[in-house]
Protein backbone atom coordinates (compact mmCIF):
# COMPACT_ATOMS: atom_id res chain seq x y z
CA UNK A 1 0.00 0.00 0.00
CA UNK A 2 1.37 3.43 -0.91
CA UNK A 3 1.25 6.29 1.82
CA UNK A 4 -2.45 7.63 1.79
CA UNK A 5 -2.56 11.48 2.47
CA UNK A 6 -6.24 12.85 2.94
CA UNK A 7 -6.70 16.59 1.73
CA UNK A 8 -9.97 18.32 2.23
CA UNK A 9 -10.04 21.35 0.13
CA UNK A 10 -11.68 24.41 1.91
CA UNK A 11 -14.21 22.52 4.10
CA UNK A 12 -16.79 24.82 5.59
CA UNK A 13 -17.65 23.22 8.73
CA UNK A 14 -15.21 22.26 11.47
CA UNK A 15 -17.66 19.66 13.25
CA UNK A 16 -17.10 18.24 9.64
CA UNK A 17 -13.29 18.64 9.85
CA UNK A 18 -13.24 17.32 13.29
CA UNK A 19 -14.83 13.91 12.70
CA UNK A 20 -12.58 13.27 9.42
CA UNK A 21 -10.18 13.06 11.78
CA UNK A 22 -11.28 10.54 13.89
CA UNK A 23 -12.19 8.42 11.06
CA UNK A 24 -8.62 8.92 9.76
CA UNK A 25 -7.37 7.41 13.19
CA UNK A 26 -9.68 4.89 12.96
CA UNK A 27 -8.43 3.76 10.02
CA UNK A 28 -4.66 4.17 10.82
CA UNK A 29 -3.62 7.49 8.38
CA UNK A 30 -2.59 9.99 9.67
CA UNK A 31 -1.22 12.82 7.45
CA UNK A 32 -4.21 15.77 6.74
CA UNK A 33 -3.66 18.69 5.03
CA UNK A 34 -6.39 21.38 5.03
CA UNK A 35 -6.31 24.14 2.20
CA UNK A 36 -7.81 27.23 3.39
CA UNK A 37 -10.19 25.74 6.00
CA UNK A 38 -12.57 27.00 8.34
CA UNK A 39 -11.05 28.27 11.65
CA UNK A 40 -10.90 24.79 13.74
CA UNK A 41 -12.26 25.47 17.44
CA UNK A 42 -13.83 23.45 20.37
CA UNK A 43 -16.35 21.66 18.02
CA UNK A 44 -13.82 20.24 15.71
CA UNK A 45 -11.69 19.32 18.87
CA UNK A 46 -14.54 17.49 20.18
CA UNK A 47 -15.73 15.16 17.11
CA UNK A 48 -12.09 14.23 16.61
CA UNK A 49 -12.00 12.21 19.49
CA UNK A 50 -8.90 10.40 19.62
CA UNK A 51 -7.96 11.94 16.38
CA UNK A 52 -7.33 15.15 18.52
CA UNK A 53 -3.37 14.83 17.50
CA UNK A 54 -4.10 14.17 14.15
CA UNK A 55 -5.98 17.74 14.12
CA UNK A 56 -3.26 19.54 15.51
CA UNK A 57 -0.44 18.11 13.45
CA UNK A 58 -2.72 18.86 10.34
CA UNK A 59 -0.95 21.33 7.88
CA UNK A 60 -3.05 24.04 6.57
CA UNK A 61 -1.91 25.60 3.14
CA UNK A 62 -3.02 28.37 1.11
CA UNK A 63 -4.05 26.53 -2.64
CA UNK A 64 -4.52 23.54 -3.87
CA UNK A 65 -0.78 22.74 -5.33
CA UNK A 66 0.19 23.86 -1.97
CA UNK A 67 -1.85 20.79 -1.18
CA UNK A 68 -0.62 18.29 -3.64
CA UNK A 69 3.26 18.62 -3.83
CA UNK A 70 4.86 15.72 -3.29
CA UNK A 71 2.29 13.19 -3.74
CA UNK A 72 2.33 10.72 -6.76
CA UNK A 73 -0.80 10.24 -7.65
CA UNK A 74 -3.63 12.11 -7.18
CA UNK A 75 -7.49 10.82 -6.41
CA UNK A 76 -10.18 12.97 -6.18
CA UNK A 77 -13.48 12.25 -5.12
CA UNK A 78 -16.74 13.52 -6.52
CA UNK A 79 -20.18 13.09 -6.09
CA UNK A 80 -21.53 13.41 -9.56
CA UNK A 81 -20.89 10.84 -12.52
CA UNK A 82 -21.58 11.20 -16.29
CA UNK A 83 -22.78 8.53 -18.79
CA UNK A 84 -20.98 10.80 -20.85
CA UNK A 85 -17.58 9.45 -21.85
CA UNK A 86 -16.56 12.69 -23.72
CA UNK A 87 -17.20 14.36 -20.31
CA UNK A 88 -14.07 12.32 -19.46
CA UNK A 89 -13.23 14.09 -16.43
CA UNK A 90 -15.45 12.57 -14.44
CA UNK A 91 -15.95 9.15 -15.00
CA UNK A 92 -14.80 7.65 -12.15
CA UNK A 93 -14.18 4.33 -10.28
CA UNK A 94 -16.13 2.71 -6.81
CA UNK A 95 -14.11 3.20 -3.83
CA UNK A 96 -13.49 -0.75 -4.20
CA UNK A 97 -11.66 -0.41 -8.12
CA UNK A 98 -9.81 2.31 -6.09
CA UNK A 99 -8.47 0.16 -3.64
CA UNK A 100 -7.52 -2.90 -5.86
CA UNK A 101 -5.73 -0.24 -7.56
CA UNK A 102 -3.85 0.85 -5.04
CA UNK A 103 -2.91 -2.63 -3.72
CA UNK A 104 0.07 -2.91 -4.71
CA UNK A 105 0.97 0.59 -5.11
CA UNK A 106 3.61 2.43 -3.81
CA UNK A 107 4.85 6.37 -3.16
CA UNK A 108 2.39 8.99 -2.01
CA UNK A 109 -1.17 9.26 -3.14
CA UNK A 110 -3.13 12.31 -2.10
CA UNK A 111 -6.82 11.42 -1.35
CA UNK A 112 -8.37 14.78 -2.05
CA UNK A 113 -12.22 15.44 -0.51
CA UNK A 114 -13.66 18.87 -2.24
CA UNK A 115 -16.14 21.85 -0.54
CA UNK A 116 -19.27 20.11 1.30
CA UNK A 117 -21.29 22.86 -0.92
CA UNK A 118 -19.56 22.47 -4.34
CA UNK A 119 -17.04 19.62 -3.95
CA UNK A 120 -13.86 19.69 -5.93
CA UNK A 121 -13.90 22.43 -8.86
CA UNK A 122 -13.29 21.71 -12.76
CA UNK A 123 -9.93 22.76 -12.16
CA UNK A 124 -9.02 20.60 -9.26
CA UNK A 125 -10.56 17.49 -10.86
CA UNK A 126 -8.67 18.03 -14.19
CA UNK A 127 -5.54 17.85 -11.93
CA UNK A 128 -6.59 14.02 -10.89
CA UNK A 129 -4.96 11.27 -11.97
CA UNK A 130 -8.05 9.03 -10.92
CA UNK A 131 -11.51 10.07 -10.03
CA UNK A 132 -13.38 7.96 -7.26
CA UNK A 133 -17.13 8.39 -7.10
CA UNK A 134 -19.30 6.83 -4.01
CA UNK A 135 -22.42 4.53 -5.36
CA UNK A 136 -25.34 5.64 -3.52
CA UNK A 137 -29.12 6.52 -4.37
CA UNK A 138 -31.16 8.87 -6.39
CA UNK A 139 -31.94 11.72 -5.88
CA UNK A 140 -29.74 12.45 -2.79
CA UNK A 141 -26.30 10.67 -3.63
CA UNK A 142 -24.70 13.55 -1.81
CA UNK A 143 -22.63 12.57 1.03
CA UNK A 144 -21.93 14.03 4.18
CA UNK A 145 -18.18 15.10 3.67
CA UNK A 146 -16.64 13.11 6.46
CA UNK A 147 -19.15 10.06 5.29
CA UNK A 148 -17.19 10.11 2.08
CA UNK A 149 -13.83 10.37 4.22
CA UNK A 150 -14.51 7.41 6.23
CA UNK A 151 -16.10 5.05 3.21
CA UNK A 152 -12.92 5.47 0.94
CA UNK A 153 -10.68 4.62 4.22
CA UNK A 154 -12.52 1.79 5.19
CA UNK A 155 -12.21 0.29 1.83
CA UNK A 156 -8.75 0.64 1.69
CA UNK A 157 -8.05 -0.34 4.67
CA UNK A 158 -10.38 -3.88 4.04
CA UNK A 159 -8.20 -3.95 1.26
CA UNK A 160 -4.99 -3.83 3.12
CA UNK A 161 -2.57 -6.80 2.06
CA UNK A 162 1.24 -7.54 1.47
CA UNK A 163 1.71 -6.43 -1.99
CA UNK A 164 4.15 -6.91 -4.99
CA UNK A 165 7.25 -5.27 -5.15
CA UNK A 166 6.73 -3.44 -8.70
CA UNK A 167 8.31 -0.12 -8.03
CA UNK A 168 6.08 2.45 -9.71
CA UNK A 169 6.77 5.63 -11.67
CA UNK A 170 7.44 8.90 -8.71
CA UNK A 171 5.10 12.06 -9.35
CA UNK A 172 8.50 13.29 -10.94
CA UNK A 173 8.92 10.55 -13.34
CA UNK A 174 5.13 10.98 -14.36
CA UNK A 175 5.24 13.88 -15.15
CA UNK A 176 8.13 13.76 -17.53
CA UNK A 177 5.87 11.56 -19.53
CA UNK A 178 3.20 13.58 -19.54
CA UNK A 179 5.42 16.45 -21.34
CA UNK A 180 7.24 14.13 -23.50
CA UNK A 181 2.92 12.94 -24.77
CA UNK A 182 2.66 16.48 -25.01
CA UNK A 183 5.72 17.04 -27.11
CA UNK A 184 4.24 14.48 -29.41
CA UNK A 185 1.47 16.66 -29.93
CA UNK A 186 3.25 19.46 -30.59
CA UNK A 187 5.08 17.95 -33.25
CA UNK A 188 1.93 16.42 -35.06
CA UNK A 189 0.17 20.15 -34.90
CA UNK A 190 -2.55 18.78 -32.69
CA UNK A 191 -5.66 20.55 -33.71
CA UNK A 192 -6.10 23.39 -30.23
CA UNK A 193 -9.97 22.29 -29.75
CA UNK A 194 -8.89 18.57 -28.57
CA UNK A 195 -5.30 19.11 -27.07
CA UNK A 196 -6.86 19.77 -23.52
CA UNK A 197 -8.98 16.71 -23.49
CA UNK A 198 -6.78 14.47 -24.94
CA UNK A 199 -3.84 14.96 -22.20
CA UNK A 200 -6.49 14.56 -19.74
CA UNK A 201 -7.84 11.47 -21.76
CA UNK A 202 -3.89 10.37 -21.44
CA UNK A 203 -3.22 11.15 -17.65
CA UNK A 204 -6.51 9.52 -17.03
CA UNK A 205 -5.82 6.11 -18.86
CA UNK A 206 -2.29 6.00 -17.12
CA UNK A 207 -3.90 7.08 -13.56
CA UNK A 208 -6.03 3.43 -13.97
CA UNK A 209 -3.11 1.49 -14.99
CA UNK A 210 -0.49 2.39 -12.54
CA UNK A 211 2.49 1.97 -14.58
CA UNK A 212 5.72 0.45 -13.44
CA UNK A 213 8.69 2.85 -13.60
CA UNK A 214 10.11 0.01 -16.37
CA UNK A 215 6.55 0.84 -18.53
CA UNK A 216 7.11 4.69 -17.94
CA UNK A 217 10.34 4.74 -19.64
CA UNK A 218 9.32 2.43 -22.54
CA UNK A 219 6.54 4.47 -23.22
CA UNK A 220 8.22 7.67 -23.21
CA UNK A 221 10.98 6.28 -24.97
CA UNK A 222 8.67 5.93 -27.53
CA UNK A 223 6.80 9.17 -27.39
CA UNK A 224 9.93 10.83 -27.60
CA UNK A 225 11.18 8.53 -29.81
CA UNK A 226 8.10 9.69 -32.54
CA UNK A 227 8.69 13.31 -31.53
CA UNK A 228 12.13 13.34 -32.33
CA UNK A 229 11.97 11.82 -35.98
CA UNK A 230 9.15 14.53 -36.77
CA UNK A 231 11.49 17.14 -35.48
CA UNK A 232 14.33 15.58 -37.59
CA UNK A 233 12.73 15.23 -40.39
CA UNK A 234 10.78 18.67 -40.55
CA UNK A 235 14.69 20.11 -40.37
CA UNK A 236 15.91 18.67 -43.35
CA UNK A 237 13.12 19.89 -45.84
CA UNK B 1 -32.43 -7.66 -0.92
CA UNK B 2 -34.44 -7.63 2.25
CA UNK B 3 -36.17 -4.68 3.56
CA UNK B 4 -33.60 -2.59 5.73
CA UNK B 5 -34.81 -1.33 9.22
CA UNK B 6 -32.04 0.60 11.11
CA UNK B 7 -32.73 0.82 14.86
CA UNK B 8 -30.22 3.31 17.08
CA UNK B 9 -30.50 1.93 20.55
CA UNK B 10 -30.26 4.97 23.04
CA UNK B 11 -28.51 7.61 20.51
CA UNK B 12 -27.31 10.19 23.26
CA UNK B 13 -25.94 13.02 20.74
CA UNK B 14 -28.52 14.50 18.26
CA UNK B 15 -26.20 15.48 15.65
CA UNK B 16 -24.98 11.98 15.16
CA UNK B 17 -29.15 10.59 14.87
CA UNK B 18 -29.63 13.68 11.84
CA UNK B 19 -26.62 12.39 10.08
CA UNK B 20 -27.60 8.46 10.61
CA UNK B 21 -30.94 9.97 8.63
CA UNK B 22 -28.85 11.98 5.95
CA UNK B 23 -26.67 8.88 5.03
CA UNK B 24 -29.88 6.43 4.83
CA UNK B 25 -31.27 9.16 2.53
CA UNK B 26 -27.99 8.44 0.14
CA UNK B 27 -28.29 4.64 0.23
CA UNK B 28 -31.92 4.51 -0.05
CA UNK B 29 -33.31 3.09 3.31
CA UNK B 30 -36.47 4.68 4.92
CA UNK B 31 -37.43 3.09 8.40
CA UNK B 32 -35.75 4.37 10.86
CA UNK B 33 -36.45 3.10 14.58
CA UNK B 34 -35.08 5.20 18.03
CA UNK B 35 -34.95 3.22 21.03
CA UNK B 36 -35.34 5.59 23.95
CA UNK B 37 -32.96 8.29 22.32
CA UNK B 38 -32.46 12.12 23.26
CA UNK B 39 -34.26 14.94 22.35
CA UNK B 40 -34.16 15.55 18.86
CA UNK B 41 -34.20 19.09 18.25
CA UNK B 42 -32.91 21.36 15.25
CA UNK B 43 -28.96 20.45 15.20
CA UNK B 44 -30.24 16.76 14.22
CA UNK B 45 -32.90 18.36 11.23
CA UNK B 46 -29.73 20.03 10.04
CA UNK B 47 -27.42 17.35 9.89
CA UNK B 48 -29.87 15.21 8.08
CA UNK B 49 -30.16 17.36 4.93
CA UNK B 50 -32.57 15.64 2.34
CA UNK B 51 -32.94 13.09 5.23
CA UNK B 52 -35.62 15.41 7.28
CA UNK B 53 -38.25 13.39 6.47
CA UNK B 54 -36.65 9.85 7.49
CA UNK B 55 -35.81 11.75 10.73
CA UNK B 56 -39.43 12.92 11.11
CA UNK B 57 -41.09 9.64 10.50
CA UNK B 58 -38.84 7.97 12.61
CA UNK B 59 -40.69 5.97 15.23
CA UNK B 60 -39.80 6.17 18.73
CA UNK B 61 -39.87 3.00 20.74
CA UNK B 62 -39.41 2.38 24.73
CA UNK B 63 -37.16 -0.98 24.46
CA UNK B 64 -35.15 -3.20 22.51
CA UNK B 65 -37.92 -5.40 21.88
CA UNK B 66 -40.47 -2.82 20.75
CA UNK B 67 -37.65 -1.86 17.92
CA UNK B 68 -37.17 -5.34 16.47
CA UNK B 69 -41.01 -6.69 16.68
CA UNK B 70 -42.01 -7.95 13.13
CA UNK B 71 -38.09 -8.20 11.93
CA UNK B 72 -36.70 -11.52 10.37
CA UNK B 73 -32.95 -11.25 10.85
CA UNK B 74 -31.30 -9.38 13.68
CA UNK B 75 -28.58 -8.27 12.47
CA UNK B 76 -25.84 -6.17 15.30
CA UNK B 77 -23.04 -3.60 15.03
CA UNK B 78 -20.31 -3.77 17.54
CA UNK B 79 -16.68 -2.05 17.83
CA UNK B 80 -15.47 -5.18 19.72
CA UNK B 81 -14.49 -8.56 18.41
CA UNK B 82 -12.97 -11.46 19.97
CA UNK B 83 -10.45 -14.12 19.36
CA UNK B 84 -12.43 -16.36 21.81
CA UNK B 85 -14.99 -18.79 19.91
CA UNK B 86 -16.08 -19.54 23.42
CA UNK B 87 -17.79 -15.72 23.85
CA UNK B 88 -19.70 -16.66 20.77
CA UNK B 89 -21.61 -13.42 21.47
CA UNK B 90 -18.74 -11.49 19.46
CA UNK B 91 -17.78 -13.14 16.85
CA UNK B 92 -18.47 -11.25 14.07
CA UNK B 93 -19.02 -11.12 10.14
CA UNK B 94 -17.17 -8.12 8.14
CA UNK B 95 -19.84 -5.90 6.46
CA UNK B 96 -18.69 -7.32 3.13
CA UNK B 97 -19.53 -10.48 4.66
CA UNK B 98 -23.03 -9.43 5.47
CA UNK B 99 -23.66 -8.43 2.13
CA UNK B 100 -23.06 -11.49 0.28
CA UNK B 101 -25.28 -13.08 2.96
CA UNK B 102 -28.04 -10.47 2.68
CA UNK B 103 -28.01 -10.60 -1.01
CA UNK B 104 -29.96 -13.27 -1.76
CA UNK B 105 -32.05 -12.66 1.38
CA UNK B 106 -35.61 -11.54 1.78
CA UNK B 107 -37.59 -10.30 4.96
CA UNK B 108 -37.21 -7.88 6.96
CA UNK B 109 -33.51 -7.51 8.63
CA UNK B 110 -33.15 -5.04 11.07
CA UNK B 111 -30.04 -3.56 11.91
CA UNK B 112 -29.19 -2.46 15.11
CA UNK B 113 -26.44 -0.07 16.31
CA UNK B 114 -25.85 0.72 20.05
CA UNK B 115 -25.02 3.64 22.19
CA UNK B 116 -21.96 6.20 21.43
CA UNK B 117 -20.60 5.32 24.43
CA UNK B 118 -21.52 1.65 25.34
CA UNK B 119 -22.23 0.06 22.16
CA UNK B 120 -25.31 -2.85 22.13
CA UNK B 121 -25.04 -4.17 25.63
CA UNK B 122 -24.32 -8.35 26.05
CA UNK B 123 -28.32 -8.94 26.50
CA UNK B 124 -29.04 -6.71 23.64
CA UNK B 125 -26.11 -8.92 21.58
CA UNK B 126 -27.51 -12.55 22.27
CA UNK B 127 -30.66 -11.50 20.75
CA UNK B 128 -29.01 -10.59 17.29
CA UNK B 129 -28.50 -13.59 14.51
CA UNK B 130 -26.15 -12.10 13.24
CA UNK B 131 -22.96 -9.39 14.11
CA UNK B 132 -21.06 -7.38 12.25
CA UNK B 133 -17.92 -5.47 12.86
CA UNK B 134 -16.15 -2.58 11.06
CA UNK B 135 -12.46 -3.93 10.37
CA UNK B 136 -10.54 -0.59 11.66
CA UNK B 137 -6.87 0.18 13.21
CA UNK B 138 -6.21 0.08 16.83
CA UNK B 139 -5.40 1.37 19.13
CA UNK B 140 -8.83 3.22 18.59
CA UNK B 141 -11.08 1.18 16.25
CA UNK B 142 -14.27 2.51 17.20
CA UNK B 143 -16.28 4.69 14.58
CA UNK B 144 -18.72 7.53 15.09
CA UNK B 145 -22.07 6.10 14.97
CA UNK B 146 -22.84 7.74 12.06
CA UNK B 147 -19.89 6.43 10.05
CA UNK B 148 -20.35 3.11 11.35
CA UNK B 149 -24.43 3.32 9.98
CA UNK B 150 -23.11 5.00 6.72
CA UNK B 151 -20.13 2.24 5.83
CA UNK B 152 -22.44 -0.93 6.66
CA UNK B 153 -25.35 0.71 4.38
CA UNK B 154 -22.38 1.70 1.62
CA UNK B 155 -21.73 -1.97 1.98
CA UNK B 156 -25.52 -3.15 1.78
CA UNK B 157 -26.00 -0.96 -1.36
CA UNK B 158 -22.62 -1.81 -3.08
CA UNK B 159 -23.56 -5.26 -3.31
CA UNK B 160 -27.07 -4.57 -5.34
CA UNK B 161 -25.99 -1.71 -7.46
CA UNK B 162 -25.52 -2.50 -10.71
CA UNK B 163 -21.78 -1.93 -12.16
CA UNK B 164 -20.25 1.15 -14.34
CA UNK B 165 -22.07 1.26 -17.72
CA UNK B 166 -19.33 3.05 -19.21
CA UNK B 167 -18.85 1.04 -22.97
CA UNK B 168 -15.10 -0.26 -22.78
CA UNK B 169 -13.73 -0.88 -26.33
CA UNK B 170 -14.31 -4.30 -27.81
CA UNK B 171 -11.51 -7.06 -28.45
CA UNK B 172 -11.41 -5.82 -32.67
CA UNK B 173 -11.02 -2.34 -31.31
CA UNK B 174 -8.18 -3.39 -29.07
CA UNK B 175 -5.99 -5.30 -31.81
CA UNK B 176 -6.65 -1.73 -33.95
CA UNK B 177 -4.99 0.43 -31.24
CA UNK B 178 -2.41 -2.32 -30.96
CA UNK B 179 -2.01 -2.43 -35.12
CA UNK B 180 -1.83 1.29 -34.39
CA UNK B 181 0.46 1.31 -31.88
CA UNK B 182 3.06 -1.03 -34.12
CA UNK B 183 2.73 1.45 -36.94
CA UNK B 184 4.53 3.94 -34.96
CA UNK B 185 6.76 1.61 -34.04
CA UNK B 186 7.59 0.98 -37.68
CA UNK B 187 7.55 4.18 -38.84
CA UNK B 188 9.95 5.78 -35.68
CA UNK B 189 12.42 2.61 -36.98
CA UNK B 190 12.07 1.31 -33.54
CA UNK B 191 14.87 -1.28 -32.94
CA UNK B 192 14.20 -5.02 -33.54
CA UNK B 193 15.59 -6.59 -30.52
CA UNK B 194 13.31 -3.99 -27.77
CA UNK B 195 10.17 -4.20 -30.16
CA UNK B 196 8.42 -7.06 -28.96
CA UNK B 197 9.04 -6.38 -25.21
CA UNK B 198 7.72 -2.58 -26.04
CA UNK B 199 4.29 -3.89 -27.88
CA UNK B 200 3.78 -6.61 -24.79
CA UNK B 201 4.30 -3.27 -22.19
CA UNK B 202 2.02 -1.29 -24.38
CA UNK B 203 -0.74 -4.32 -23.89
CA UNK B 204 -0.28 -4.65 -20.79
CA UNK B 205 -0.62 -1.02 -19.24
CA UNK B 206 -3.98 -0.58 -21.69
CA UNK B 207 -5.12 -4.04 -20.17
CA UNK B 208 -4.70 -2.84 -16.79
CA UNK B 209 -6.06 0.88 -17.79
CA UNK B 210 -9.35 -0.85 -19.65
CA UNK B 211 -10.19 2.03 -21.89
CA UNK B 212 -13.48 3.21 -22.82
CA UNK B 213 -14.56 3.30 -26.62
CA UNK B 214 -13.62 7.28 -26.65
CA UNK B 215 -10.09 6.68 -24.74
CA UNK B 216 -9.36 4.24 -27.15
CA UNK B 217 -10.24 6.47 -30.24
CA UNK B 218 -8.56 9.33 -29.09
CA UNK B 219 -4.88 7.12 -28.42
CA UNK B 220 -5.11 5.42 -31.63
CA UNK B 221 -6.22 9.27 -33.29
CA UNK B 222 -2.51 10.56 -31.74
CA UNK B 223 -0.72 7.52 -32.84
CA UNK B 224 -1.74 7.38 -36.29
CA UNK B 225 -1.33 11.02 -36.54
CA UNK B 226 2.17 11.02 -35.58
CA UNK B 227 2.75 7.89 -37.73
CA UNK B 228 1.11 9.57 -40.84
CA UNK B 229 3.59 12.85 -40.46
CA UNK B 230 6.79 11.25 -39.79
CA UNK B 231 5.32 8.75 -43.30
CA UNK B 232 4.75 12.30 -45.42
CA UNK B 233 7.80 14.05 -43.95
CA UNK B 234 9.85 10.93 -45.51
CA UNK B 235 8.10 10.81 -49.02
CA UNK B 236 9.23 15.07 -49.31
CA UNK B 237 12.96 13.97 -48.67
Amino acid sequence: MPTLRVVLVEPKNEGNVGAVARAMRNFGIEDLVLVNPVRLGPEARQRAMHGADILERARTVKDFEAAVAGADLLVGTSGIDTESEKRFARIALSPRELATKLQNAKGQVALLFGREDFGLLEGELRRCDLLVKIPAAEPYPILNLSHAVAIILYELFAARAPGRAVREMSGLEKEKLHASFIGLLDATDYPVHKRARTQIMFRRVLGRAIPSKWEFQALMGVFQRATKRIRRLQGER
